[in-house]
């Protein structure tokens, strides 16, 4: 298949994230194939439904469902949108499901989330980061309420492209994105844009879930407004000292981007609620980790971490 | 009133410090007064009890209950078992209970109570110091469960006192809370004392409201122990910066200590469940002034000040 053919597409993990992204691009007249778990049935029977913010109610009735990766047609794009929690078991499954030379980009937040999966899959394949801009949570199984924004920024990470012929591969990615409608452009450094993102990610997932609120009253109380700011300047600093650049007054900025929001409750919030596995790995130990090797201290990411941890495990017990 | 003969003494607020410290004296032969509000009906009928860690139960059945404080019998001694947040409303109340050159104690924590109540007594009035050590809590009206230790130590702030008589009235003090099976000695800076009680408060009042846990839970969890310490450094470097000595390797003796203390929840968890005002000012914003006055930064503690400010409105509303 030359690069210019349209794709064939599998979707990883059809939460909100997987769930939004794959709807949009198969109404777009791509073809797309879903692989689900607990989810399977219903999605088979009802479809996926994507509340959309500015398009309303988006029903995609008849959906290319699996549920058994060894049954999927191999696919030149995969993307996906499980949990970093579950890409050391989700590897295996991606070698699987992929055509030669496929596409593997993960939809995720967190630091370092290619490095700790680009050993289990196949050099042949190559690994892109997606960065997801976008406010959305999954209401039921195969609803998804989009609240906001809906960007997916591309980045190469690792495999088999030469250096002049990643670019030509991400611009096709963003291309095609863009034709479903999603609003995409090239990361040129994909640690630069994980860490610029991680700015906004690290204080309000954590923050949300220690004092159980959304994004709305959290801005408008000074306290919590101004121990948000605190903890997106400890990001900031260790962005800058591992090597990164970041838009000037980025903190200034990201309030005043969080305020044009609807009042929002981060993922990990829901996390904590259902008491699934949260990304503390990816999005607070791993960002921790590279700081300290670089020298920088974040007092109060570690703090958050820390209470983090320690609700996690009583929520086990 | 001779300093020897046994002054009459008066409890003001008779929660779980006040009706413990209260009993004791009773119990020990002393004329004791409590100013009670909502309880005053119960107690009045039933009496006082305390359940004893070590003694078991022991009950007051006729206590010298009041309502108005213009009806109590003049104090020699007046013990403020009240929350630090209504020191300002008790200002006038203290002065018409207090007998001439009466010693007012504040039982509380925090920084700063002494000089905050200061301008509003008389000058004639002693003001002291109490720094009580003891796991105890308000059950019901009337009833003070009372887990483990019971100091109650003092130190001179302010008043008509010499330097040289300061030292006999402080001694005196602490025979009498001998006399009545308490232990207690006397404090030489009470500055350094409050600041050095800080270095416990701090942590486990904060870090017990936001993870929602008691003491146990928190010193078996890896990650909130660690929490735990470095918020005690950060007090120990502030206190050190303020002028005050502490004991050597203090957070390390100090978390032995707890994890020899039974199961305990702090008295600001309480504070929070019950949706009472916290002490809030005097346990956090007052350290972390003169912290800052003197050039420390205590960024944990602050982050734990802001997360509490937040609970608490939010609590409000």
């Amino acid at each position: 298949m030359s690069e210019s053919a349209r794709p064939r597409i599998g979707i990883i993990g059809t939460g909100a994230i997987g769930g939004y992204y794959g709807l949009m691009l198969a109404r777009a007249g791509f073809e797309v194939h879903f692989l689900l778990r607990s989810e399977y049935a219903v999605v088979a029977r009802e479809g996926l439904r994507v509340r959309h913010a500015q398009l309303g109610e988006l029903h995609l009735p008849k959906v290319n469902a699996w549920q058994d990766a060894a049954q999927m047609p191999a696919c030149d794009w995969l993307l996906v949108g499980a949990k970093t929690t579950s890409n050391g078991e989700l590897a295996p499954l991606l070698a699987q499901v992929a055509a030669p030379g496929a596409k593997v980009v993960l939809l995720q937040n967190g630091l370092g989330v290619e490095d700790a999966l680009r050993p289990l899959l196949p050099d042949s394949l190559h690994l892109l980061g997606g960065l997801c801009f976008i406010c959305a949570h999954r209401e039921a199984p195969g609803v998804v309420v989009h609240q906001s924004q809906g960007v997916c920024n591309l980045g190469y990470h690792s495999g088999p492209a030469l250096d002049d012929e990643r670019q030509a591969l991400l611009e096709q990615g963003v291309a095609w994105l863009r034709e479903a409608g999603i609003e995409s452009s090239v990361i040129a450094d994909l640690n630069q844009a994980r860490w610029q993102k991680l700015v906004w990610n690290i204080p309000y997932n954590g923050v949300a879930v220690l004092l159980g609120s959304s994004t709305r009253p959290l801005m408008s109380n000074a306290d919590s407004r101004a121990l948000l700011q605190a903890l997106m300047q400890e990001v900031v600093d260790a962005a800058l000292a591992c090597g990164g650049s970041l838009p000037d007054n980025y903190p200034q900025k990201l309030l005043a981007y969080t305020e044009r929001m609807p009042d929002y409750l981060p993922s990990m919030y829901h996390d904590f609620v259902q008491r699934r596995a949260a990304e503390l790995p990816a999005i607070y130990a791993a960002p921790l980790a590279a700081a300290e090797l670089a020298g920088v201290d974040m007092p109060r990411v570690r703090m958050l971490y820390q209470a983090l941890s320690f609700l996690q495990a009583a929520g086990r017990q």
